[in-house]
């Protein structure tokens, strides 16, 4: 039935940044690929929230092993000393990409608006940061983006953890060039940052 | 686990006009979607094929009657003596909201590229015009996107359809000023065509 | 001076479409410019206004012959029988590029926006509708954007020669489908206009 | 005339980032502006070059002192024992305006492409920094721009400066965070320098 093709776009317009003609076009391209692809695409859609689950220490979505820990929290040889709190999923694999940190992670699942909407997981932070450090917990790396909502979040989270100031370090993410800056377009913060952060080559 | 996640984004990312990192952004999205929002959309697509057929008559995909035909082909109110000529079946609904056509339709399921690219149904097209003229067919309307590509796969078509010539008039949709064109950007056609075109007001 | 630089930027920074960095931009270009260039880049624009003239009867821009009329105006052998109203002297650049119109010109200098900002050439068109309805006027083209300010110049310009709606055609430029126009993503005006301006080909 | 127009189109559409197009509507601004304010551009782009000079120093342009040094050249407060290399002008205005420099400048005057395209000012470098290690220099901080060209330019500099590696620090901008990057999209040498220049805060 033709309400079956807007039901079916309706719904995938509900994805993220999908307007109802790019979810039109998502239909028409379900309709005409094969059956097993569909019959595979839809299993996924049913069973993935059974088999992923959330990470109970770091709360991101990620196969986890028996005691529901995913493979960054339960391996034994990363560094027990620095937590780094992020935003969201994405954000620690672009992290885990850059290939240069080997500590901790905790996900928020969110940021803080400057209009006062969005949700943060904070007594699972506090709970969390507790935990760590009766296993050595030193430092907290703030890594949120250098947006205004991320810098909002960030001083939420500082607030929050105020209490650890005498036991923990807290950082935040170095401001500096970003690959493809150019220097006639930095503002003020960047290039401060980018000065302080100079490196001997 | 991990390996769904990837395995859920690949699919998505053969949806038309998604890369890697939007499809991700869906597979998170739908891990923390609601389970009965994943199940009827998993359902949805899983059925879609089953509910929804291609119209024997102008092979759009529809709800279709027990003969086979969709409304359009079905309506017996419309205009026999037209038969319009698109690509796909979105330009087909862009056609019906405009709400001034009332004959018939064909689609061919795709454009020809100029590189030999791109396959749409020809003889499907032959068997339907065939059957139209039974019915007292007069007019095709070719109606391809001013396009390099639409002009191509026209080019085509009328190739097809030239054993019919004697018997049919062939038209191509009118070139014009598009709502929002401005003149200073208006190429040579679209000047020419606006020109001839030009309305008693 | 740096003064001289920041005075120059600013004054380039009032050309259309530019914002200050590119302004600043401009004048650095100018100042690694050598001497020959920049003078006769001053030269031309000191004396522009001095040999470029408005022509008389259509009011674009143009070198004018010793009665003061641009070459198209001048131009014995152009249809006196027709009348285009355009925007700007760039659109009727375009028209002329496009090469299929031989009728006689006026450019209304501006368009008439929704709220109410905007002047246009009023009296000079009433004039030169006049003049031109003794050498042998028929119709008139408006012949402005397919935008909402076309169209709102367009419905004022309507009014204006309301008094000579007995003895001229008043026409508009056809809708269609433009250069680059895809049938899916057309409007019910351009649809409408494209398939009542349909071609036999 | 109409070629003045052309004329003048022309030179226009050598500015940085015109087109054609546009420069064309640059010249028909300028046939609308009055003459007042064509006098005055005229005069500037004529004299600018006599007004501003390059400061010897530096060699930005700019107004200079009786001994050809522009202000920050010339401000015995600034502090000798650090030089800035730089690209271009603007990107020393954008220093300056960020506030937390307060060393000496010297700028390159263009970048080298890795098709071997652009000059840069080598043997006036070498000079400037002979000159300064007499008034005290310790460190060259090379202020590229993040970019392949600008990497591509440091290296050639670093390279021209081997020989003074062994009195001078060299150094380049710290990578990190820019003013709205987000994590997500953010690339390893990003985070890496993110992580590593990471503030206590």
């Amino acid at each position: 039935m033709r309400d079956q093709i807007e039901e079916l776009s309706a719904l995938l317009a509900r994805f993220p940044g999908v307007g109802p003609r790019q979810a039109r076009r998502f239909a028409y391209y379900l309709l005409a690929t094969n059956q097993g692809e569909r019959a595979k695409l839809a299993a996924l859609i049913t069973s993935i929230a059974d088999n992923v689950r959330q990470c109970k220490d770091c709360y991101r979505f990620a196969a986890t092993d028996n005691e529901g820990r995913c493979n960054y929290c339960a391996d034994a040889s990363r560094d027990d000393s620095m937590l780094m709190v992020l935003e969201k999923d994405q954000d620690l694999l672009a992290v885990e990409r850059a290939g240069t940190y080997r500590g901790r992670y905790f996900v928020l699942g969110g940021v803080l608006t400057l209009s006062g909407k969005g949700v943060i997981r904070e007594r699972e932070l506090m709970k969390a940061i507790d935990m760590r450090i009766v296993r050595g917990l030193k430092e907290i790396v703030l890594a949120l983006s250098a947006t205004s909502e991320g810098e909002h979040t960030a001083d939420r989270v500082s607030e929050l953890i105020l209490p650890y100031r005498d036991r923990l370090h807290i950082s935040t993410l170095g401001r500096g060039l970003s690959t493809g800056s150019e220097l006639e377009y930095a503002d003020a913060a960047t290039l401060a940052g980018a000065l302080q952060n100079r490196k001997e080559s």
